[in-house]
């Protein structure tokens, strides 16, 4: 994609998007933008980065190193207010709760999501690595297919106009109405403007790729209850592997897990959701 | 093992030490019992399940979903307090946090263990299963290895004496000073008292087992910083299989995911822990 400049972070879409403006201590307003919308929802994982962004603002640890969130009610575009509080301090971990609220017709605040973190300090762990953890086996990038690439998706996909996602081509059966019927989904992803992943973003990316119900042959939103994302590793520049399965669809409940590795082979972040199936 | 009757729910030693007097709304005392502590600590499950049971009594919906757990200070036997609230109540599901606490010596309430939690009725849920995952290969449950067959444990495991617990001989050479290298670690579970279990019980159930660190060559506490469970399904009567993983030890953390099928072959629950690896 030829582009003028890269956008630094800072300066790019998702900063933007996941900005947030200081009202009093552990109180930060922000704007949920319509940008990050996917079938008319605001991303959960667009959510998550902005709240935690207010974490990492409050505890005096930056990195987001265990992240659980309970989604609430539905978000929509438009002023949010994030309020945070510290429920421990230590030396290499601190631990904080957030919370996501808007404001409805009548005034009253409504809670959209809560999370429960625990920040520390990526850069002060050791190197040391035993990983028994291999990358997903997904073709190079420039095999990979874009979403320019395919059929228009149907409804608002706002979000992934932010992305430049090339998905697995075994992966997208589910575009051209031959979903695979397994649960998997995988992808390459980086910023449509070039911003490089970080921890935060690493927020976003675990719930940035097309959910695995659609390669399961479900059609519609499937609302996720909880998600919890492990931040392992500072990601190394350049593009992001992401490799979602699901196993256990039973219930009217499916979970998806997620794995992402960056350019140095290393398994920087992992999540698992619990999400609601689509409904018949 | 001979017993003159199998202790029902209710009036078994899990629920002896998992027994909670209301207070007021939302507040419960309890007692932790030294019966559930390994290597002096208590048990991380035992402590989920207390306050997992708190919730369950102080939302509509009784059993639990997805439950978040983030572990802020060392518990202690002896007088607890939990703090319930209700955060959302829909007609599926509802949501609600949780804390523990204990009274330090100069008189001031510690948090012990926050949680995030989402219940619903899962005897209430569809019976259709799609589930890709298979039981975890373990040899059946006369062949395994009850921790009355070897060495003594090392320090104070009173947990131990709790449950029956039989591991699968490939999982247990930490036991004679052989590890086998590999992040795993499977077993049989059941009550030393004869009690089903039932998605309380899960609760305690995915953190009951030796931790994976030990079959690592690791030696010590690996403290839970994060520790997320799914429960998707009522167990049938009978023994459940455990099946452990850890894949990524890495920068002094490591995860460890765990599995629990029941006697029908439905894998009844999932979880995953960030834990800090052992001080060398």
């Amino acid at each position: 994609m030829a582009q003028a400049s890269i956008a630094s972070i800072g300066d790019s879409e998702f900063d933007r998007g996941t900005a947030l403006i200081p009202r009093g201590p552990g109180v930060y307003d922000a704007t949920l933008s319509p940008g990050w919308t996917i079938m008319n929802v605001l991303n959960g994982g667009y959510l998550l980065a902005l709240i935690g962004r207010a974490l990492g603002d409050t505890l005096p640890h930056t990195d987001p190193f265990a992240v659980s969130a309970h989604y609430l009610t539905p978000s929509t575009p438009g002023p949010a207010v994030v309020r945070t509080e510290a429920l421990r301090t230590g030396r290499t971990l601190s631990t904080g709760q957030a919370s996501l609220f808007q404001t409805a017709e009548d005034g009253t605040e409504v809670e959209r999501i809560r999370v429960l973190a625990s920040y520390g300090d990526l850069d002060a762990l050791p190197d040391d690595v035993r990983t028994a953890a291999k990358p997903p086996a997904i073709p190079p990038l420039e095999r990979c297919v874009s979403s320019a690439d395919g059929p228009p998706p149907p409804g608002d996909f706002a979000m992934i106009d932010r992305l430049d996602l090339r998905l697995d081509p075994a992966t997208v059966g589910w575009a051209v109405g031959a979903p695979s019927g397994l649960g998997e989904m995988r992808g390459w992803f980086q910023f449509a403007d070039g911003r490089d992943s970080d921890p935060l973003a690493l927020l976003l990316v675990v719930d940035a790729l097309p959910p695995t119900a659609f390669e399961m042959g479900l059609k519609g939103w499937t609302p996720t209850v909880e998600l919890t994302t492990h931040i392992r590793c500072r990601p190394a520049p350049g593009p992001l592997r992401v490799a979602l399965t699901t196993r256990n669809l039973a219930g009217g409940f499916l979970e998806e897990d997620a794995e992402i590795w960056d350019s140095a082979d290393r398994l920087v972040a992992q999540s698992r959701q619990l999400a609601r199936a689509p409904r018949d």
